[in-house]
């Protein structure tokens, strides 16, 4: 097409489309991943993320970062920072697998479920003071070994107990009454609250607290601020200094214990190991993810917009290979979720998942 | 702001708007669900539909509808069709549950296993002739009953095996050899193939073939050919004569045993219990869903973009109640899809899934 005013029709288009993406008509700022059939691209995911370092200032992002994003079990690490920082662990000398599991989203294999019951039992809790409800074993051969020894799933088996021990214990240690734990005006979710805010440096009437899938309040808060909090795990003295300790012991215990964090074939164990204490990662539901990376004081949270936690991994690893915290050598343990393949029921490959924008 | 060149701002920006999706820069055309947790929005889906008459005049759509989407299990209906035209389910005295479980994607309840089985056996078969993989059933407690009883899932209780009993029905009428019967060259897949060609209308050339997850070819057309295709079932002589009686035979069975096409609970089986025969429906994976208003003659297929299901219900029961198919008494007893509640582990309702923009 010829020129208008002289002006390529490229370049008008290209003004045309910054005066759009200016007055907000241009959704798809967000990063995208797709997901392949044979030829085709059958579905698609839109994923905002923030990517920031230690002073606060974003170095990468995607989408809106400024609303408010429910941090589901990615609030684990600091709900664990609240237990040991309340003097709880200690006093009922949780193990360093104990403190990984109050910070996890576990796969109720065996040893996880043995570990939430160890943390009732010093605590003195029957296994019924858990109230975050029954769900099988998210590792499927646990919970097929589960049922085939004629038992039903109970709460011990859901993905949070390891975190509801450590709220009851920290209940106790506190001498509030555990029942009762779930509430958002608890004692013990209370102190949970006002240390997030600390941690997040966000008062609470700029959060939002909901209703988490396992009974607790849940905040909500931009990416901006979250990615922010875990840059600065690269120094925990970066927080007030009451938190420092209690953020080394978690760092510490979730790295070293990244089978406690999550379990076996689950992406936040597998890039823990492959990381080698570089890393640490939580995810949680609703296609929410955060991870640091604890030398270079970098944090990553990504908000995948549809909830399908599918399009985490590759987002995840292909920006922390972009950004330099996981090399070539990383990357190659971690392939099957850099681009994971797309099996039928009979584990042929019909399709793949890969980053269409990042 | 004041007026510029005599037009106001509104103008100019709605001028911008038209243009600005001319050239393909608006995403967001799409209809829009939306998953609330507390006050917030957590997640959302976006939507396309094609809503289609008997005459092939599209009523409704939103987002692109003329993009190849793999029809998934919402083929079944055509792939049942095939095997009854065939005499395959004639000569194999196939009854209306049978012929109504091979155009099913049914939940593994102990009256759908019987069923496949049945049918195999009246072809003649083993059930080692099932090769569409091993997955738990649907209905979870049939699920837990079957592990309980210790026994693993077998490809029985596949949700597919239905339509994998049918497919095999017609490779031994045919006098073809069963084994092998996935392949897209096997003479029971070119004849399925051709079939849902002639029944959309499209040569094979302009779709596309991929495999399913039970591991046959899936076709991809747009969803206005299929829409197009679940508007015509209002009068099947709309169709090449040889197909007519094959599909009053598929569209008999499958609303006459709701029960059989799905599950206990299940959207697709509570939608045309309630419609008594108004309403044919069958969903398939990544969020595709078709369905036919057999009064009215309307054709609704859907693909949420991110292939949630959880989107599906709720845009199909309002298209479906705005365009006059279900009223009020029959959405009262659809309430439970129209706004799905969410809920946590412990059964408290946490949030809703409600359309944004339909």
């Amino acid at each position: 097409m010829s020129p208008f005013l002289g002006v390529s029709r490229a370049s008008w288009k290209n003004a045309l489309r910054m005066t759009a993406e200016m007055l907000g008509f241009v959704k798809g700022d967000e990063a995208i991943v797709e997901v392949t059939r044979g030829d085709l691209v059958e579905s698609e995911h839109l994923v905002c993320y923030a990517l920031a370092d230690a002073d606060g200032r974003v170095v990468a992002s995607r989408g809106d970062i400024d609303r408010l994003v429910y941090l589901r079990s990615s609030a684990k690490p600091l709900i664990a920072t609240a237990v040991v920082a309340s003097g709880a662990a200690d006093r009922f000398s949780f193990s360093t697998e104990e403190i990984a599991l109050s910070a996890a989203s576990h796969s109720g294999e065996p040893k996880h479920v043995q570990t939430a019951l160890s943390m009732l039992a010093k605590a003195g809790l029957p296994e019924t003071a858990l109230q975050c409800g029954a769900h099988a074993p998210v590792h499927e051969p646990s919970a097929e070994a589960l049922y085939l020894s004629g038992q039903r799933p109970r709460a011990v088996h859901n993905n949070c107990s390891g975190k509801h021990a450590g709220i009851l214990a920290l209940a106790v240690h506190r001498g509030s009454d555990p029942d009762g734990y779930l509430a958002a005006d608890h004692p013990a979710q209370v102190e949970i609250l006002d240390v997030c805010s600390r941690l997040l440096d966000l008062p609470l009437a700029r959060m939002r607290v909901g209703v988490d899938g396992c009974g607790i309040p849940v905040i909500a808060a931009p990416l901006r601020s979250t990615a922010i909090f875990f840059a600065k795990l690269v120094d925990p003295d970066r927080f007030p200094r009451e938190f420092a300790p209690a953020l080394r012991r978690v760092i510490a215990a979730m790295t070293a214990h990244p089978d406690y964090v999550a379990g076996t074939k689950r992406f936040d164990t597998d890039l823990m190991t492959v990381a080698q204490g570089d890393v640490l990662a939580k995810g949680g539901a609703e296609g929410y993810h955060a991870s640091a990376a604890l030398r270079r004081g970098l944090g990553l949270t990504v908000k995948v917009a549809d909830g399908n936690y599918r399009a985490v991994a590759p987002l995840v690893t292909n920006r922390l290979k972009e950004f330099g915290v996981l090399d070539a050598a990383r990357m190659a343990q971690l392939s099957a979720y850099e681009a994971p393949r797309v099996r039928n029921h009979a584990g042929l490959v019909v399709g793949e998942i890969r980053i269409a924008r990042a």
